[in-house]
């Protein structure tokens, strides 16, 4: 068994599991580091243990540009490369190809694009995909799809879909059956009937669990919601539900209702790394000059390595003197923040408590700033 | 007793000592770690201490500016501002006014100068360069001085060292007996009979310990190491000598054999965070090409976090891809150098091995690049 739900919430969708991975066990509803370059950006993997990190997620399409994937397998993998022994899921590289690069060509067999580093002409098809994505060696892997754009025409994303279903069956028929576990990414932009079709379609094919695609690209949170509740409500209740992407606390606490079991996303790393940090009240841009003489920690309530050692005053100095310090301590904070969060909306969950957990939160949390 | 010599070495100049402050203890020959804002860029004070740092160096012309004496006064002293609770000697001011500020104009008074960043009009005196350093808190501070240029004229340099040695008296008599200790100045620019002049009255005057400075401005090493040499023999052999803001691992074993005590320098900072690191065979630049496919260790006798868990092609990639990690991994690498080479050499001379010592690592030790 690789998942196993071990308790749901009576009065949502919540539940707690266990997915149990090549490199360890990891306990859901989980947040995961994003590794995107194969570095969770400014801090170390012992780091990312203390914090409670459990996976953390890289990028095919990055690390196949720089390094080169060739230079990952002759490191002995991903793990051994980046210093990292927990599991790591790897996204497919479909998501950056329609986002980051420079498209030249879609067709049935994949896609050829222009890298938005160099320039140059790649090709990527879903046997490649999942070709480099063995090669990295991580836990999860994901098939290859596109992610359509937000608004996106329904003809549009009916073709769309039906494409990326087509890549789903041949990422699944490469996918050589071992160690390492395979999702497939549902799509069908906000349109129900298709997100309905996608759901059943790769159920059809069979995957180990399942992502959520094409949601948070610039759609409104309250339809975000809407089709994220309606999607993991179609999956089946006995695989992992991996919504991709998204999103800050509240949104992950609102979604965890719905019975979604895996998040990632960048928010916590960059914004921490930029100088905004989260605290149950909402988040606070720590480095403006109105903390300059606030001598208490971010937040006197949280036990991570930066409130208790350092200063409002202090982190917003290193921030207005560009120091590199200033960086780690906003990352560690939110980091630890998330997984901490997670942590508590298990044990809610585990007490049957999830509603209560849930509105609590969202009553202290104000998505303005908090001073 | 503050300082004391435990052994001289028979065939050089070279002592371990050991200074006494009011945050601990500091074995020399010692090199500081530089943290010119209140940082150690990119490390956190437990990295530090993991390191073997016993004493850092921080700047009062920088804090000065950002984030102001009076934000760091309120925050308790540089000590419980930063997290760091060892010892810290703070340089004056002297140096940076001179050499990074708008000069706008010299007086027996002190200094008015506009600041390199805003552009906003200061002025220091030796005074105020007291005043300030005492609020910092640090243990070690250092009288206000004027720094010379290289090269620079005999007359001038004349006129420089007694505007110099007046500003001595003024700190000296600033200075309130304490805890903190205060550190006189030798300048002279390359004149043996400035050196000289500057050696014996600023001991008629009389400070716990004297910094060498006006040297690593520019001028050629032989000639650097000539009047460092000079200079540091003039000094009282009962007090702790401190060459300031110089450099290279072959420039501090050289000079530890004149009878230095005390060094600081950026450029183990600076290098590791821009990809040059060291090693017993001379510098590398692991940022290069070159390393992209080799999975050694930056050194393989290195005992570093940096050369425990990662690779050559691993760092390179992380300068490549502008991973602040590789910073942090450069960084704690060559701090790790230079403060190990420091205990090498401190052994060494306890052993009466250090000539022995000091010829085995010039030896190996190649300033150009190692591969």
């Amino acid at each position: 068994m690789i998942f196993s739900v071990i308790r749901k919430d009576k009065n949502t969708n919540a539940r707690k599991g266990k997915l149990v991975l090549a490199h360890g066990e990891v306990d859901t509803p989980c947040f995961m580091p994003v590794g995107t370059q194969g570095a969770v950006k400014t801090i170390t993997p012992e780091e990312l243990k203390s914090l409670g990190a459990q996976i953390i997620l890289s990028n095919t399409y990055h690390l196949g540009l720089r390094p080169g994937i060739e230079i990952i397998e002759k490191a002995g993998g991903l793990h051994a490369f980046m210093h990292w022994d927990g599991p790591i899921l790897t996204d497919s590289g479909g998501y950056q190809v329609f986002s980051l690069a420079d498209l030249r060509n879609i067709s049935k067999e994949g896609v050829t694009f222009r890298d938005h580093i160099e320039g140059t002409l790649h090709t990527l098809t879903p046997e490649k995909s999942i070709r480099i994505q063995q090669a990295l060696g991580a836990d999860i892997i994901m098939a290859f799809d596109e992610c359509p754009p937000y608004p996106s025409e329904y003809d549009y994303t009916c073709k769309s879909l039906d494409l990326t279903l087509q890549w789903a069956l041949q990422s699944r028929e490469s996918h050589t059956d071992g160690p390492q576990i395979l999702f497939g990414i549902v799509q069908g932009s906000i349109f129900p009937d298709l997100r309905r079709k996608s759901v059943e379609e790769l159920e059809g094919i069979g995957f180990a669990g399942y992502g959520i695609g094409g949601l948070s690209v610039g759609e409104p949170k309250s339809l975000m919601f809407e089709i994220a509740e309606y999607t993991a409500g179609l999956l089946p209740s006995e695989k992992p539900r991996y919504l991709m992407g998204t999103g800050t606390p509240d949104d992950l606490i609102t979604q965890i209702a719905f019975g979604v079991d895996m998040f990632d996303c960048t928010v916590p790393t960059r914004y921490g790394r930029n100088g905004t940090v989260f605290t149950p009240y909402g988040k606070m841009v720590v480095r403006n000059a109105r903390y300059r003489d606030d001598h208490r920690p971010i937040d006197e309530e949280c036990g991570c390595y930066a409130c208790r050692h350092y200063t409002r005053a202090y982190i917003r100095h290193l921030f207005n003197t560009g120091e590199i310090l200033g960086n780690r301590l906003g990352t560690l904070h939110n980091l630890h923040f998330y997984l901490k969060l997670m942590k508590g909306a298990r044990q809610a969950i585990a007490e049957g408590e999830y509603e209560k957990f849930k509105k609590e939160f969202l009553n202290n949390y104000s998505g303005s700033e908090f001073q």
